[in-house]
């Protein structure tokens, strides 16, 4: 099967995630990076695509030549990864989307809710895809998680406790000449959330896709607890969802000791469930009144829904960039698809403006002192 | 040397807690039982006596009558354990406070309010001690936890997380014959707050403890998820501390899978710490910039003032009862050095008051739609 | 109900398992200690003896005197513990065995095949119990396993791995005024077997108290890695069973990042069974064909065979000295019940040879280069 | 830069390992699978040639012919991963190797040990590569432990401990069709060994490659468990190494409850190491006399020796596939400097004459009733 071929913008040499979405996409071998506009800088442009073995006619330094350019090429890309920093997200899907390329965009949607509204305009209005990768829904047991709760395994939620703590911004990185600290820390290019946006935007939509709640308010309280930082680097935040069930999410780049520890924990009348993204292969399930079980990724609690989503057996531990190509996986299929629309659970638009409605209903709540605000 | 006369009110057949207490006082060999008013019904504290081979003459039915029989004999009770429902905290402990008999009571304080500032006022007034046997802070690690921070290993403190979810009451366990579910679910008997009350106080008091940190706000969302439940079963809490830090604080009674998982993380500009209470012998520390080390009761991460809190090398696991009798240890200490005062860390009056003025601002605030409001 | 009275012979200051047992003794209020020939040095037993409280009078410096006279006191003890080093074991308790006085010994039984013999001997023809504290065999899990294995939940056993390290003797503790060192690599206070001795005869006769398998034969490598040291210090024996199944015992006091690891895995035709020491508190078994279940130890999945052997509900962890206690108080229920004999799990004498020939079968196994030898 | 043309023996439809390596060889970009003979029977190579997208005159049914073919063609491949049965290695490898064409190839080398010597010979004339895949060695932290024990942070070593439990043939798998199991439980196609040969060869492997030691002796008690059974479902083996040290090995497949639990743990007299495959993020380090520390793949632990060997930071689990990953990009990057040899770590035929040295050493050692044997 011809693979699908792939641009990307952003993602030149010094970043992070464009070598993540790079190695995702080669994993199943369904596509094949052809061109991009890694930089706009032009020599960091050649180099970062010399080094990726782009050719240089397919080496752009302006995504919008590119756009152009690829789309008029009768082997131009089907496909646009973005993973530029957050400000960059909507004018990069903007020149693609209109011309037809489907575009899979890291997270969060933009980084203003201006810019988030004009994308939704530009999907709506589009024939091509949107996917945003939140990649932690592409984890095998977090797929078993949402469908153990969609078939009534726990009864009625009642309790969703989410958090993601990590360590990296302890300390004044953005000064030292951290080029992920910088951006990120940056309103003008991450957003007005900071940790919210980063990670927080993560953890909301894990709970939401696990549990199927929708949530209506929130009570936030953010803190910037390093010296001179523009962004918050710490948020405790109180969810109430629709139908009742209450919850409570925490999000940090300032706990010393956790690296990646996006965890959720869901409980109902019936039973609970608790997931560690860094132990991803295993998840507990406790039916209330028996013993706590152990599920594994692919073995004997697996649901088989993870046919296509795991690719070796039980005790070879799959991770990160696993559960990262299983949505460009499932991308490849609805590309292939297309027009035709697939049932799938890939995200997209919708995720991503509610993703855009969480910070910032983080943001007005904590302005006003951590009332209640609903979510958009 | 001889062991200290102590009686207890309250512990009869059926109950936990006083059960606990009656191990707690024997591990270390400093207490021996003489007296009790184990239940308020003669047959059951008659019973309830001889079984613990109580001398008939000192098995009561009336507390009040034991406090003024036991004053005035030569050979009567140094101490009293008080384990009743928490309603007869307050009228009990009079009764030995006023009588110059030392009182070791259990959590919380008392069930209102009210009770509580008549409790502290009947305090000040006796010439006895008073120590309110928060017996988490008597686990070893807890108090290197706090010798840890006081001493400044973690920095400025600027995130305390802190949980306490159980399960038994995830179904409706109080219509069902269960004593302790029926007591406890009781505003009559508990107090306004039920899961707030029940094990909210000890995380509170544990996070206070170990931080050294005085909580001046607090945001509180309660919610009672089982039909026709008088009290909360669920809390979610957000705190704001003097000088800035701030935490969360999660307890629950209806999280299936949770046995009694108390677990507290501090987070500070150096380092932080994380501890479990069901796994009480092992502690994380982390100093930021270096891996992760765990800490062990009596292993080489020790810092020595343990010495006398615990009983065995590492590798050795002592738990609840320990950590409980290490108060009962130190209550003898100081019942023994009495009227001087030692430096100690015994809870008293004022962690009591602490305690009671939590569950009353959760109760406030979240009559209040989670406002926040200030901490006695 | 009145209190058995307990002697103690050994467990003078500087002593651990002297205290462990006194303090097991207490915790269920069973016993009493009121006798002691703590130390035979005069000076350190009668500071020993007042430090507990002892009477002057019964405060011995001799077993012996001790023994004689205590059988003749009309309020005598009824039972005493022997917590010497090991070569002291048989010449203590043949004195009381042979006055009527229950003997309550550590392990291992002796330092001599030749002693364990006589010791057999000695007991065979007492009017008393002769009780051996293979403590590890108290906690209630352990007892849970032996359960599940006896009922068939494993199936036919096919694999026994059991390993007990250490590390305390990684470098040479014993020439640096390390008591508890000098004693244990002492062959001729501790016997030929070191590590085996003192830590794989836990090992060894959880595997054989769990499993329910009587071993056949052994072959053994022992090693001793630190200069000069007298005795192994780490063993690695491979086991057949009767009827076919096959096991491993590792133990080890040179293996850093082990403080007392003790940990035993039991595979059948049907499933799996798995516990630590360490985490005494929970058991995985895993029925062949469904996931991982985690019994805990008064949890959903407990058998109920733990009532009287727990005292508090899970996830209020219990540990090593609450696992003592349980055979202090089956001792006590069997004392009270003498003479007429109780259905009960109490290791005795035929648990004591059989870590003797577990030893010896050792020492002789790796002196002809590891060849299977029968245990005798 | 251009990617190395890859082809493939075996692999097919139903096969477990092949697409292991497809999608190893992907993640890092620097091959293209181009050619295979997926199958010996031609419908399903075809169909297995077509499903991965190969052109189909490169499509073969016979190793022989594509060997004979590629190496003619202008555009061949640089590179053939053989990835069949056991008994197959031998006769497909010779075929490629002698025609210079690199071999890279699954473990263990061979079925017998006859084809090993003459695979030895053959690799030796050869003007080509020869890798075998030992994958448990290209984990992040079993380099890092391995560089750690180098360089001197254990001490001298004195125990090894490994261990490599599953439980997929539990019960009689070969018989219920079941391919997998069927040529692994079949001597002509598996070998002698079953568990040793599947299994222990990687626990051998991985003890060897991490201490740095040499075994020279070894005694073996190798058990069929299940009924019928051709060959090893379970092993107990003791080591003695070269210069002292000692070692315990058991590997089975029999052990309910285990999915793929290799583990490795390292005692020296300095400090300890213990790493186990199914967490493989992380890896505890003792230095004696000092906490506990966890280690994490790319965190503040890590050596720095990993740049290259990981793609994502701290707490972005990468698993089994990134590691059998680091041995194709290691070979790639061998093959793109051949015929200068690089300073690399990859396995290859002393690997592989080892770990049939260490099947034919159980075999041999078990078959005499567990005698000490030397290994060839």
């Amino acid at each position: 099967m011809e693979r699908i071929k792939l641009g990307m913008v952003g993602g030149g040499n010094d970043a992070f995630i464009g070598g993540v979405h790079r190695i995702a996409s080669r994993i199943d071998g369904q596509f094949e990076l052809v061109a991009g506009a890694l930089s706009s800088m032009p020599e960091k442009a050649q180099a970062s695509g010399a080094a990726l073995g782009l050719a240089p006619d397919r080496t752009y330094d302006d995504f919008k030549a590119m756009a152009i350019r690829e789309a008029r090429l009768k082997d131009g890309i089907d496909a646009v990864a973005i993973v530029t920093p957050n400000h960059m997200h909507f004018p990069a899907a903007r020149e693609f989307l209109k011309r037809g390329i489907h575009v899979i965009c890291d997270k969060p949607l933009t980084s203003t809710m201006a810019d988030a509204k004009k994308m939704a305009q530009v999907v709506e209005k589009s024939e091509a895809l949107f996917i945003l990768t939140h990649n932690y829904t592409g984890y095998p047991l977090v797929r078993q998680a949402r469908a153990m709760i969609e078939r009534g395994d726990l009864g009625d939620i009642r309790v969703v406790q989410v958090e993601y703590p990590q360590d990296w911004l302890t300390v004044d990185e953005e000064s030292q000449d951290n080029k992920q600290a910088e951006w990120r820390t940056d309103p003008a290019r991450s957003g007005l959330g900071g940790a919210t946006g980063d990670i927080g935007t993560h953890a909301y939509n894990l709970a939401c896709f696990v549990s199927g709640l929708k949530a209506e308010r929130l009570s936030a309280d953010l803190q910037s607890f390093v010296d001179g930082r523009r962004v918050d680097d710490n948020a405790h935040v109180m969810l109430r969802f629709e139908g009742g069930a209450r919850g409570m999410l925490w999000c940090s780049q300032v706990a010393p000791g956790n690296e990646n520890a996006l965890r959720l924990r869901v409980y109902g009348a019936k039973g609970g469930l608790e997931w560690s993204q860094e132990s991803p292969n295993e998840m507990w399930f406790t039916e209330f009144g028996k013993p706590k079980t152990l599920l594994t990724r692919a073995g004997t609690g697996a649901m088989g829904l993870q046919d296509g989503l795991t690719r070796t057996p039980g005790g070879h531990p799959e991770g990160y960039l696993e559960a990262f190509a299983n949505l460009y996986s499932e991308a490849a299929a609805q590309i292939r698809a297309f027009p035709d629309m697939q049932a799938n659970l890939l995200p997209g638009i919708d995720a991503g403006m509610s993703g855009m409605h969480f910070v910032d209903a983080c943001v007005r709540s904590s302005a006003r002192d951590a009332a209640w605000v609903t979510l958009g």
